[in-house]
């Protein structure tokens, strides 16, 4: 392997974990001209296939990540599940760790978020934390039925949250063993019209730029279908969401990009999770805002100035790729490319397994159905729902 | 160094060379989720610090090229230089070159390039092979003074050049040595109200598309703004020179992209230069294209269909960043970006050097004067001819 230089000046970003989202942030860090170095699970990775200065170590094995951040100027993440006392052990040796571990434990444990967003007066759903089936099913008494179990920490993509509507369900998933560290999150399950995402970025000179809230739709638990900007919204509602997101990055000094999902209520916005990194919510902004999502959250862990957000077109729509049936997705690329010579693809490199995102597409312009229309044939195309 | 594995289905592109067109049709290739594999003469070549799959050899040492060209399904090219003999001998052993050598002799030599564009009936300067200054002086009696002289074979970036206004400069410039196989070309002087590109895209199939038009400015022989679409050329000559440069690209079987360069005249257009390969006048489709001509350039060697070239606002300006007195570029983005959030930065990994090509800028919008200024304020503030 040709040992990676970086021409004079140039800092080196260090992102942790080898997904697509490093995978993206590598288009970004290319085009700035940054050094940019992944530690990844394995060679076979989605951003260890592309990223010339990959690194392949674990992300919880202290040594390894020591040794990764040796040479960069600051580390940043893929996904939350570094553990603390690594960080904290980077923050002693100097190492600019953005988002610090201060704010990523907020991203990183529910009780923590939830707690810190009553705190700063965020609307959150009614919570508990609950130590048996018997107090779980207290809360729903009180709140009502059906109510939402999570686990306090480890959760992703619809994994580590369930919705019990009776007492049985409560047994049930309560019997699952929780993993070192965390708890069962009791809350009141909301009734939405739509699901938001306020993405913002923020760089640690307190420089902050929001992107236009966006609908996202989620299908078991995954994120499938983002609208920029969401359909629908007030523009009263709109800046309330962006208001919050500021509020709330600017509260638990996050640095990067941050995501506030939200649900959009009769009565307003209610925070539902956090996520202090690129999140699938803005994929849209590769393609449609004049600057991505993957670059502004280096130009944040850079402490450069931020990049426009603001949207290229009327309307975009992202629809995400999830594995199906068919192990060749390449083979679907003549059909939908040449149906629809706007589609943009965007691949992650992974083996096909079933439900797992693949990829995804967008599209942008001034008609949103035909928009919709057009994102899904893809993605089902692509996907094998679909064959013409 | 973890070899490098592409997913089940998923085409593997080799590009010969491994300077920025490289390192730009890398970020294309991350998002189409095809493999990407570079041959670069150093670790340190700009895409070299950026391409997991990087393989270190010359482009013209037949035993790396052929080892090179070992698993990739398609072998094209960053520059035009690899010879021709290897190139013969990578089909004769059943790799797809694109585009081939019968096409890229065209733009490898420029005497055979103006003897195909005669055979077709591509507008060209009056031209001639001249073997000595004293038949150099007669074509010139011939055709007019001023007039050019340029090497055959080699040149680049107005390197190979030469505009001869008397005898004395004929023979100092016909005193330097040809490369083996080089002739002089001798060209009427084209006095030009402006200089064009017309970039396409074809693919195997002899499916094209066209490019908007653009506006190239040239200093000292070296592209230095682009404007697209090119300002005040008339819908009738911006379509007579997207025939043309379709017209060639089929005539001569080119596939990848194609810049058909050009002088516009009170007469009409007259060719220039050929380049098979994404160029420096089609950097601005990066950002303010649907897709970009790296994009187009993969898949059209991979014979997919093509992507939309349509532009994403009215103007678009690119000005390239050449290396002057600062040999640390970076220091410059604070300012930059903090005064114009929607500049769209885009630095190649070199190190400094006098005149050498580091980066480029772009900006798009609706007001052509602002994002001319923008732009250049940016390109020189970064290379350091301006401090604020």
């Amino acid at each position: 392997m040709p040992s990676i230089t970086t021409p004079t000046g140039y800092p080196v970003v260090g992102m942790i974990g080898g997904g697509q989202l490093a995978r993206m942030s590598h288009q970004a860090a290319i085009a700035l001209g940054v050094g940019f170095r992944v530690l990844a699970a394995s060679p076979a990775d989605s951003a260890a296939q592309v990223v010339a200065d990959t690194v392949v170590g674990a992300h919880d094995d202290r040594d390894a990540v020591l040794a990764f951040a040796q040479g960069c100027d600051v580390v940043t993440f893929d996904h939350e599940h570094v553990p603390t006392a690594i960080l904290q052990e980077l923050l002693e040796r100097g190492v600019a760790v953005r988002p610090g571990p201060h704010a990523l434990q907020y991203a990183q444990d529910k009780v923590a978020m939830r707690r810190v967003l009553d705190e700063i007066g965020a609307p959150v759903p009614q919570w508990e934390v609950v130590g048996s089936p018997a107090q779980a099913v207290a809360f729903a008494d009180r709140v009502g039925w059906p109510f939402v179990l999570k686990t306090s920490r480890g959760g992703y993509d619809g994994k580590g949250v369930w919705v019990a509507r009776d007492r049985v369900a409560v047994v049930d998933i309560m019997s699952r063993e929780l993993r070192p560290g965390a708890q069962w999150l009791a809350e009141q399950f909301i009734a939405f019209d739509q699901e938001l995402s306020a993405q913002v970025a923020r760089s640690p000179h307190g420089q902050a730029v929001s992107y236009p809230v966006v609908r996202t739709v989620q299908t078991n638990g995954i994120c499938t279908e983002v609208i920029a900007p969401a359909p629908g919204l007030s523009a009263g509602d709109s800046a309330a969401a962006q208001e919050l997101a500021l509020r709330i990055a600017g509260a638990l000094d996050v640095v990067g990009m941050l995501a506030v999902e939200m649900f959009h209520t009769s009565d307003g916005i209610v925070v539902n999770e956090l996520a202090m990194r690129p999140h699938n919510s803005g994929h849209w902004s590769i393609d449609a805002a004049t600057t991505s999502q993957f670059e502004n959250h280096l130009r944040a862990v850079l402490d450069l100035p931020l990049g426009s957000p603001l949207p290229l077109a009327p309307h975009s729509v992202m629809v995400n790729v999830l594995g199906g049936d068919h192990p060749d997705l390449y083979a679907s690329y003549k059909h939908v490319m040449a149906r629809n010579p706007s589609l943009r693809v965007h691949m992650y490199g992974k083996e096909v397994r079933r439900g797992r995102k693949q990829g995804h597409v967008t599209v942008l312009g001034d008609d949103l159905a035909h928009l919709l229309a057009e994102a899904h044939h893809a993605a089902d195309y692509i996907t094998g729902v679909i064959d013409e």
